[in-house]
């Protein structure tokens, strides 16, 4: 039986970019702030657990179902946007750049871990296509071996539906150093350059 | 009126160790292991707020009060580390380097800060010295300017009381903190601690 500091040592040592040191300092913080700042963050993770729930349509998270999104009647209903996780998501979002909808797969293909097409939200995409509207899926999958496979698993199961489909980019990152790029990179945005001006 | 999502982010991003960024990402983990991480973290931090408390003799934090190692009677109670928080006792433990006893101070003494001695648990230390038993007082504060500063007052609250009073050897680096060392120099440091003045 872990003694109560212990206990929320090790579940807080579980929370992504904290190790055992930075959850135990992290216990120490949230018991010197007890009423400034635990009994709120017990208070938000509860309303977080009951009230923030996946969307049905696209499979982001939000207190809202159909999500905030996805009723915004100012967005681009003809543009669909896949993306592998909600962070992604959430970091179109945040760089003000994509005004269409949103489709979250929840993964990607993996034969190591086990993650077939079945475990992904691609049925639900293809439903999503056949009621019509989207004239363009955006693959922004992430640039990694399993991102790419899903990209092109993705690709072959849309073909029939006759909609276009496109992917991000590869290219320097911006205010990235020629100098740092892997080769993979330089030779994608050398193949891809564009004309100046 | 912040969502259920910005709010928890909001606070989990004030933990030591977390930023906006990396707060969104644990938001995102939690909210996809609600049963096997959320739950058990909210049910952890209400524990602890109810029955985790500092101990009236040391102020270390714990279940107990006397806290555990007040209570031990296989330490040496003719020695007594003075840290400057919870934290650097614990790193002190963790070292398995010290059988002694500890009083944690709360603080350094800081003009800055506005911190004076009556912030400090400096009193309650006066007070068990003059119960008798300790031998050597063992100033284990940072190599910080305000360490040391407390390190001297301390030091001269302490000389009418006829203690013996080391500090930690030189073997930590100047500047750093004592949360941040690794177990094998906290020992030498520690082995070679010398009589303070």
């Amino acid at each position: 039986m872990l003694s109560p500091l212990d206990r929320l040592t090790q579940l807080l040592a579980r929370l992504p970019g904290l190790g055992p040191r930075s959850a135990r300092r992290a216990v120490l913080h949230l018991l010197k702030r007890r009423e400034a700042l635990m009994q709120p963050l017990v208070e938000a993770m509860i309303a977080a657990a009951s009230q923030v729930q996946n969307c049905s349509v696209c499979g982001n998270l939000g207190s809202l179902d159909p999500c905030e999104i996805c009723r915004d009647a100012n967005r681009d209903r003809a543009l669909l946007c896949v993306v592998e996780d909600v962070a992604d998501l959430w970091a179109l979002e945040r760089s003000h750049s994509f005004r269409g909808l949103y489709h979250v797969l929840g993964g990607t293909l993996s034969a190591l871990e086990g993650i077939r097409p079945s475990d992904l939200r691609i049925d639900s995409l293809i439903e999503r296509l056949r009621d019509g509207g989207v004239e363009e899926v955006i693959l922004a999958l992430n640039a990694t071996v399993e991102g790419q496979t899903t990209a092109h698993y993705v690709t072959e199961r849309l073909a029939p539906l006759g909609v276009g489909v496109s992917r991000l980019a590869h290219g320097l990152p911006v205010g990235g150093e020629l100098d740092y790029l892997d080769d993979g990179t330089l030779t994608a945005a050398l193949q891809a350059r564009r004309k100046f001006g």
